[in-house]
């Protein structure tokens, strides 16, 4: 099965779109002509529709899932190519992320991960580039440093941001919260330059800019000390939680489990390849229309497409101001998430920032292929920006920007010009959250929006994904038997 | 609603057995006469059972619970008493216990939480009473003095427990795992008693006791390992996940939610008060019949119950062997946890270890009544274990243990003479894991066994029932389809 997103390149084939994935479920439709209507019409089939189909579906509900791509799992899908998994998007699950770890304890699949990361060989090394040249530390001296220096940087409050966030899971933004997401992490700069060495500073940037895919100036600080609450306010915490664990399978061996298990009900109808064109509310009834002309009716309605593109869709009634008005400003995160194959066998311990004059700012070996070589991820963003299809010998030569490698194939998905994403996970731009992050969890009518772009815990996460299509999934259920008993 | 478990005892009242709790559910049974045939029996109501049975109930399964106890919840239920709740058992909740933090989101009650902690005024210190006398800490120090104690305590591998168990969620047992679960703390302590000072052994040995309820000598040195793994191998971790957020309206706000909406769904039949005598598995039914002798019949069971009560049980056939060893053998947990509202306003700061001398070993200010009385928690074992309910007035003298205070109220559950627990949560002894623990977990013909005991990741918390439960629900239901399909 393969999907027409992402892209694959080597020296022999060149660079070619599209490449496999078991998320392309076949038959791409299962929908009979006779079915039009439904209990519920779930629209995405990323991890929050997924969550949202199965979880209706299981129940006992008539469920519709309609996805525009060709393949279930949004913004996290993983491609197979000879034996090996790249993960195109959301890749990392941990324990410490509750919704997602039910999941994979439900699943049974806790003994299915793998660590990214081996410091055992090589250049078992830490390598900071800048435009000044290379320094080379070990592991242990990177540690020192990035905790030194995110502490530093979340230390508002003599308690390295423990006082300030101690609830990171709340539904709700405290007033400390909303004055921390008006400022931006330039401004945060601001407040420590003077406490920061050289180093320290090049190695917050570099964090904040993997975990943002923005710029210092439209990065949130709330956003981020949100993160680093959520990891439990000590950099182990966010290495465990953010980069650490991945599915040795990938990614869509997790997400198609959803989704049969969803199908396994009999109560699941999808059609994949079938983006929405327009949702019409009526008093009773949700049309649902594709682009191709199909209409669907519906009880209710789960909205399951990420901020960016629910402009694409035309709602009637429109969306609500709050929610219009943040759909229209956005999320910020463009990140570029590139991977190689490389032919040197003792890169696979490395970890490198390069920046600020990189357009890929933080790489590390990322495991080890079946042919023996070395699978190296990196990351890069707003800063530098770059589409990695539209250049392959300059995206190449970016990753030398951490050190020397030879590079014999390339995997990427471009989200920034994809059309069902308008971006990479999300990350706000300084006070969209503090104007609008209620408004955006909240129904309207009877479409209910399920997002990891609002949900409360791990916003941008899969684990934010689960959270929301499990939300919007109990409260269509609260809601049908609360209208049986009026 | 008054439930028969517990005990309360004030001086106008003297001691009362009996104590309010929302978990008695009115009616205590909902089975029309007309229902003896369901697809699954449930038998036990604790979280493993109230997850098993509202997943198999949305699942469009006929369930029946049956529960011997006048209440839901098992070993977690609290009381309100006066306004104020006091929580019998499993007590704190984190989210980084996957399970249970799934169900608060998805409950919408994660703002429903409080610290327990209140570290503000009065005596705002932790109180180390031995034989030789009390001294008395910051409760910085006592974070030092912990810290330094159970990272010497925990660290097998110059890394505080790091390589030693990296996935403590893992449903298998390592070699290495099973060598530490085949020494004892005792055993352990003998390897680093040169290594502690005097007041770094009464810390680790009382906060051991604290977790396990039994001896040095009886507690499995690999399930403390596992807690601190679990906890991510740090003190402020072992806090956090064990013993700070706790739910405002008490655990028993929390378990109806799970009741109410399995009831909700219809497809629900339970009773209370209705301990189960036997359970014959035949080759396509199973006849659950109860001490009153009714007998009910299902496709399936799923048994809740907890290690120390399955032999209350006849199963024809017997329990396979290692199950039954295991039962047998029993955990070891005899925690005694009770509480005090005192007048001393200025103990709710307070911290306290008080060992080896005394009957309850750890016990600290969790929160302020409506009275502005101060309440305190108070933990003693299998040291030095007394009932107590036997000598109030010896109770209330193990609380001057820790220091001077004016006892207006106590309020407890003795697990011990508690037919339906035997014990507190789960604590094994060395070897019980080692040797049975996959043993435990597998089903036996058509019948599940759920219980937090027998958990892979939080095992003796809530969280790890939840996790049984919900494996529970979805064996029961792969297993039906599967057999749909032969």
């Amino acid at each position: 099965m393969t999907s027409k997103d992402g892209f694959s390149w080597t020296k022999a084939d060149g660079l070619r779109p599209g490449i496999p994935c078991i998320g392309a479920i076949q038959p791409s439709s299962n929908i009979k002509s006779t079915d039009t209507e439904f209990d519920v019409i779930v629209v995405g089939a990323g991890y929050a529709g997924l969550t949202a189909a199965r979880d209706t579906s299981v129940a006992g509900l008539k469920v519709l899932l309609l996805e525009a791509r060709d393949r279930i799992g949004g913004r996290s899908w993983s491609s197979n190519i000879d034996g090996y998994p790249y993960e195109m998007g959301g890749t990392w699950v941990y324990w410490g992320q509750a919704t997602i770890w039910r999941e994979i304890a439900r699943y049974g699949m806790q003994d299915e991960l793998e660590s990214s990361y081996d410091f055992s060989r090589g250049i078992n090394r830490f390598l900071l580039a800048s435009a000044e040249g290379t320094q080379s530390f070990t592991h242990d001296e990177e540690n020192a440093l990035m905790k030194t220096c995110l502490s530093k940087f979340f230390n508002v409050d003599g308690k390295d941001g423990r006082d300030a966030l101690p609830m990171p899971h709340s539904a709700h933004l405290t007033p400390s919260d909303r004055r921390f997401d008006n400022m931006s992490v330039a401004d945060r700069l601001v407040e420590i330059q003077h406490n920061l060495t050289p180093n320290e500073r090049l190695c917050v940037e570099g964090f904040v800019l993997l975990c943002s895919g923005a710029t210092l100036a439209t990065t949130s600080f709330y956003e981020m000390l949100h993160w680093w609450a959520l990891s439990g306010h000590t950099y182990e915490g966010c290495i465990n939680h953010l980069v650490r664990f991945k599915f040795r399978g990938g990614q869509s061996s997790f997400a198609v489990r959803f989704f049969e298990e969803a199908l396994a009900t009999g109560n699941l109808s999808y059609a994949l390849s079938q983006p929405v064109a327009s949702v019409e509310d009526g008093a009773h009834k949700i049309t649902v229309t594709t682009r191709s002309g199909q209409a669907f009716i519906a009880k209710y309605m789960i909205s399951a497409m990420p901020l960016n593109v629910l402009s694409n869709v035309a709602f009637n009634p429109p969306l609500k101001e709050g929610k219009a008005t943040a759909a229209k400003i956005g999320h910020v995160n463009q990140t570029i998430k590139v991977h190689a194959e490389i032919l040197d066998r003792d890169l696979r311990s490395f970890t490198g920032i390069s920046y600020s004059h990189n357009g890929l700012i933080y790489g590390f070996g990322d495991g080890e292929t079946p042919a023996g070589n070395t699978h190296v991820v990196a990351f890069g963003g707003q800063h530098k920006h770059f589409h990695p299809e539209d250049d392959i010998n300059r995206t190449i030569s970016e990753f030398q920007g951490f050190t020397p490698m030879h590079v014999e194939r390339v995997v990427f998905h471009n989200w920034s010009r994809d059309e069902f994403a308008k971006g990479a996970w999300f990350f706000p731009a300084p006070g969209l959250l503090a104007s609008h992050f209620e408004e955006l969890r909240a129904r309207q009518g009877n479409i209910f929006f399920a997002s990891s772009d609002w949900a409360s815990g791990w916003r941008s996460f899969i684990d934010g994904a689960i959270e929301e299509g499990t939300r919007a999934a109990a409260n269509v259920r609260a809601d049908m038997i609360g209208q049986s008993k009026n």
